[in-house]
C-alpha cells in the first residue's frame, strides 16, 4: 500500500527512469496493430484486444518511462468488459513498477465526488471491510464545481498518498471560450490556477512539489510563465507534444529550476511505435519493442531543449 | 432503435405521466434497506445489490415519471461490476418506457469525447458492426473545455435522437468560484448559457424545446430569470430539490409558457421512500411501492406553485 507522498513517488521513479514522460494508453482499436484484432467481433473481446496492446505497450515503458495515463473512455467504450480490461491494465502497469494517472477528467459534489475518489484513489467501504477500486495513484479532474467540489478527492489522495491534475489550461483549440474569459483578476484559467495553489500549499511532499497538479496544454506556450508563476509548487501534467501541435522546446517553459514540476504526456506518438518496427516477432513484441524505442526517443527530443534551458536533472 | 427527437420523447413521456420529475438513482449501499445488504461482501456482491435497488425503484416510478438519471459515479464504484449493473438497470428503465439520462458529467476534447459519446449514446465500431455500450437517451456533460469539445456528443445526439445536459450553473454551495467569476460580459456561466443557446438552436424539436440541454441548480433561483431569458427553447435539468435546499416554490421560474422547459431531479428523495413504508411485502416491495409513493408526493408538491405560476400543464 502507498503511504508516502505521491509527488516523491513520481520523482523516485523519474529519476530511476531518467525521463519525465507520461505514456498514454489510448486502446482505440484503430490504434492497435491488425493481428490483433483477429476474431474480434464483440465488446468482450474488443476489451481484451485492448488490453493485450496495452500490457505490451506497457512492457515496453516500464523502465525507460515514469507514469502510464489509461485514458478512461477508450476502456468505457468496450463497456463493463472496457473496465474489467481498464483494472486489469492498472494492475500490470503496478506490478511493473510504474505510477498509474487515470485521465478521467471526473467532477461532481458531495457524496458523488466521494464515489468517484473511492473507485480512482480510495477505497470503497462493503461490509465493514475497504476494498480498493482502481487504486491508481493519480487522477484528472475538471474544476467547472468549483474547488469545494473536489474536496473528496483530496481527502483520498491525503489519506493514500495520491495525487490529483485539475484541469486548468487544455492544449484543444476551443479552450479558451471558457477558460480564456476575462475576469477582473486575470482569466478564469488563472483564477483556477490560484485556486489549486492554495490546495496544494499544505500539500508538499519532500521533494517540494505538492499532490494537487495541474494539466496545462504544451500548446500554449505563452501561458507557462503565467501558469508556472501563479503555481509554483504544483506539477503540470502537459499534453500536446506532437500530434496536437505541441512543440519540444516549450517544455522547458513548464519546468522548475530543479528539472522537475512537468510531466509531458504522449499518447499515440508512443503506443503506435508499432508501426515504425516490423512484425518479425508477433504482434506483442513489436507493440513492446516499438513502444519502448518511441519513449526513448520522446525522452531523448526533450533532452535538447531542456539541457539548453539548464533543467536536464542528470 | 430511438430515431425520433429527444425533447419530443422527453414531452411525449411527461404528458403520459402527467409528471416532469426526473428520478436520480444513487444507488450508494448506506441508502439500501438492510435487507438487501445480507451476504454483501464484495465488489460484485455490492453491485448485485445496488442493480436490485435500482431495478425496484423503476419499477416504482415507472408509469408516474418520465424519466430516470443514473448516478455514474454510484455504479464506478464497484468497478467493472457496477457497470454492469450500469448496463442492466438502464436496460431495466428502458424496458419499462423510461428514459435514461445518464449522470455520467464527462469533458474532454476530440477522438476521447468521441469515445466517450460511443459509451453513453451513440454506437461503438467493431468488426464493422455498430454495437450500442450504455444506449442512454441523454447524457451530462462539463463545459469546461469549451463548446468545440462538446462536439463529437452533439454528432451522435444528433445522429440517433439523443440529448444532452450541460453543467451552467450547479447547486453546490461553492460553485461561484468558478463559474460565477465576472467577465465582462457577464458571469463565466452566463457566457455558458449563451454557448449552449447557440449550440441548440438548430436543433429543436416540434415541441419546440431543444436537444442540448443545460443542468441549472434550484438552489440558485435569482438566476433562473436570468438563464430562462439567455436559453428560451434549452431545457433545463434542475438539481436540488429537498436535501440541497432548493424550494418547490422557485421551481415555476426555470419552465416555459407551456409548463415545459425544465425537469427537477430528485435522488434521495424518492428511492429513500422505502424508509416511510414498512417491509412487510419484502424489501423489493418496499422499495418499490416506497418509491412510487414519494415521486407522486413530489409530483403533488410541485403541482400547486406550477398552478399558481400558470404553469401546471394538466
Amino acid at each position: 500500500m502507498a503511504t508516502s507522498h505521491f509527488a516523491d513517488r513520481l520523482v523516485e521513479r523519474i529519476d530511476a527512469t531518467q525521463s519525465l514522460l507520461v505514456v498514454g494508453l489510448d486502446p482505440e482499436l484503430g490504434q492497435l496493430p491488425p493481428e490483433l484484432l483477429d476474431g474480434v467481433d464483440d465488446l468482450r473481446s474488443a476489451a481484451a484486444a485492448a488490453a493485450r496492446f496495452c500490457r505490451a505497450v506497457i512492457d515496453g515503458v516500464a523502465d525507460v518511462a515514469p507514469a502510464v495515463k489509461p485514458q478512461s473512455a477508450f476502456f468505457e467504450a468496450f463497456g463493463a468488459a472496457g473496465l474489467q480490461a481498464l483494472e486489469e491494465v492498472s494492475a500490470h502497469a503496478r506490478a511493473a513498477g510504474l505510477l498509474v494517472i487515470e485521465d478521467a477528467k471526473r467532477g461532481d459534489i458531495g457524496s458523488t465526488m466521494a464515489a468517484y475518489a473511492a473507485a480512482s484513489l480510495g477505497r470503497v467501504t462493503i461490509g465493514g471491510r475497504e476494498l480498493p477500486v482502481h487504486d491508481a495513484d493519480a487522477v484528472t479532474l475538471s474544476p467547472y464545481l468549483g474547488p469545494e467540489s473536489l474536496q473528496p478527492m483530496l481527502d483520498a489522495a491525503d489519506a493514500h498518498g495520491k495525487g490529483l491534475f485539475v484541469l486548468v489550461r487544455t492544449s484543444n483549440p476551443g479552450s479558451a471560450r471558457v477558460q480564456g474569459l476575462e475576469t477582473a483578476d486575470g482569466r478564469v484559467f488563472e483564477q483556477v490556477a490560484r485556486l489549486l495553489d492554495e490546495l496544494g500549499a499544505g500539500r508538499l511532499g519532500r521533494c517540494g512539489w505538492s499532490s494537487v497538479g495541474a494539466v496545462a496544454g504544451l500548446t500554449y506556450p505563452d501561458d507557462a510563465r503565467v501558469l508556472r508563476a501563479l503555481m509554483p509548487r504544483t506539477l503540470l501534467l502537459v499534453p500536446g507534444l506532437g500530434p496536437q501541435g505541441g512543440a519540444p522546446e516549450d517544455f522547458p517553459l513548464f519546468v522548475g529550476d530543479d528539472g522537475l514540476g512537468a510531466v509531458p504526456a504522449a499518447s499515440r506518438a508512443v503506443a503506435g511505435g508499432w508501426r515504425a518496427h516490423d512484425g518479425a516477432g508477433g504482434p506483442d513484441a513489436r507493440v513492446r519493442d516499438g513502444a519502448r524505442a518511441a519513449a526513448l526517443s520522446l525522452t531523448e527530443l526533450l533532452r535538447g531543449p531542456l539541457a539548453r534551458a539548464g533543467r536536464w536533472r542528470w
